[in-house]
């Protein structure tokens, strides 16, 4: 079994690619942060103590750092990224269409095999 | 001049002082907890990009640290905590009826000089 590493160095990415790849992650990123800015509003305006309270700090805190930790563009790791956000349901097969079909197989194929990988 | 440790272990706490002093402590602490979700619930209103969410969660996570640092129910530390307390406005005069005069007077005296033993 090859590493992780081994496995992004080997993926040439092509100028067209680069470009959909980049507008796919920001898509991906925007649809994340939107919904964890919808879900932090929906339970500060529910907070009735200070219990809840700290709820929705703990939820902004988790989400940040699960945010911080997925979202790192770079092509040796864009395959796994991708296919984490494509479990997760962030990315859509119609955000990665213009990439080369290996690479959509890849994204749809891999994130189970990758999860341990991933420290998830 | 003596240690806060010394300073707050000669002072005796009568049955009836020790309820005014929990009631006043609680009281303190309730007005600083709803102020904080008060502003919380409006920081979070106004969030438009993930930048002022961030700054909903630091908020937060700040206000929690000052709550768990000053609100410690201890009688040899309750002197200074109230001292606290009046300066930063969450304890007033009218709170602390029932007390010794001498108590009083140490609250309201001693916020400047005990500032530097409180870490603030």
């Amino acid at each position: 079994m090859v590493s992780i590493e081994q496995f992004g160095d080997n993926v040439r990415w092509t100028a067209a690619e680069k470009k959909v790849a980049r507008r796919a992650f920001d898509q991906a990123l925007e649809r994340h942060l939107s919904t964890i800015i919808a879900e932090a509003k929906r339970m500060m305006e529910n907070v009735a103590n200070p219990s809840d309270l700290w709820g929705v700090e703990a939820y902004l805190t988790e989400s940040r750092k699960t945010v911080d930790r997925i979202y790192q563009f770079r092509y040796s790791h864009l395959l796994r990224v991708f296919s984490v956000l494509m479990r997760d349901e962030w990315l859509n097969e119609a955000d990665l269409v213009g990439l080369q079909p290996e690479k959509i197989a890849d994204i749809k194929r891999s994130p189970e095999g990758l999860r341990r990988m991933f420290r998830e």
